[in-house]
């Protein structure tokens, strides 16, 4: 591509360069989806010359898949903040990291969402190569709210009949409806009411909705 | 515009083609989104005439409206014929819903989803008069599953201290969630997840994921 040249060459800000283009990515996104985020919209965004899109990345497909896995790798990070913290029991780190991700959520007008769960709905039935990464993303999120819910069952907070994957499942699968609620009722709300079902109710062996 | 003079005016054959219109969109917008489908797209799947799209409606907005409202009001049917089937109990006449809203979606090889899900991803943070409608749709759906959680209790097949509407809500919302994993992951299991943790669990009172 005649823009290749243009492009610096040098490890640091390739690297650089390469990272802009994908925060910029990531809110566009997250904004508007992703077949409505065409690839000038990230240049312009990132402030990054016309034309040298490709000299990153090979696809838009590719592009993509980068989102994905460094809006994955940041989600997961702040995961471990809030679960890794083990001055607090489990269950009150889960309570604390859906707490941090509900104020986000309202502080951007209850706008967005979750940029996996939203390509799940886009791209699932059309990029095999995406379903796989999204389903592949999801899955390690799962094991680590697993991961959690058995050392609940350690510390005797959680009851040690439940299976602790069926309930991660239950638990991400809902939470991500819940989400979707909220979007779209322009609310926190269905997340307070997600909140009070699984932590006053499921997770306690007791009634959900009481 | 030019094309209004070809298209047949009488009342009954206007009422058919929009209706054929509506249908195709419904097809086309739950397999591809609705941004990703065009009106030439619509037309050409309806076998309708190039360029008479605007005789029968003002914008792609009011006809995506209208894929909406035929939508929702097919689903309502549907939900009907289970939980107006007085012959059985309550929860019973859910869990028959359901399953046959599995057997569906398992049937189209876990593709599409529910449309309502699926535009509310996808539109509810940038169409104001899309998201109001499809919030209803969802408010109204929540309402039929209230009433149904009423019944229950009524007949004691669900405990009386439980608010039917926030039940409603957190069922509807879960679904919602399993859906979605069932899409990106092309199987079945998230829905049966959500059967048992709701229908042995939840609704009974008893624990999740035990």
């Amino acid at each position: 591509m005649a823009e290749q040249g243009t492009a610096d060459t040098s490890s640091s800000t390739k690297a650089t360069t390469k990272a802009v283009l994908v925060d910029a990515g990531t809110r566009l996104i997250l904004e508007q989806g992703y077949h409505q985020t065409g690839i000038q919209d990230v240049l312009q965004a990132a402030g990054v010359p016309k034309g040298s899109f490709y000299y990153y990345f090979p696809s838009k497909e590719a592009f993509g898949l980068a989102v994905i896995a460094q809006f994955a790798a940041a989600y997961l990070a702040r995961l471990e903040q809030h679960l890794g913290d083990t001055t607090a029991s489990p269950l009150t780190r889960l309570r604390r990291h859906q707490e941090d991700l509900l104020a986000r959520f309202e502080r951007r007008g209850c706008r967005g969402g979750c940029l996996i769960g939203n390509l799940s709905q886009e791209l699932a039935d059309h990029n095999p190569r995406v379903q796989a990464q999204l389903d592949a993303v999801l899955t390690s999120w799962r094991e680590r709210y697993a991961q959690l819910f058995r050392e609940a069952q350690a510390v005797g907070e959680l009851r040690a009949d439940r299976d602790p994957q069926a309930l991660a499942d239950f638990y991400l699968d809902s939470f991500e409806g819940a989400l979707l609620h909220a979007k779209v009722s322009k609310s926190p709300a269905p997340l307070r009411l997600f909140l009070t079902c699984m932590f006053d109710g499921v997770l306690q062996g007791r009634p959900a909705g009481a």
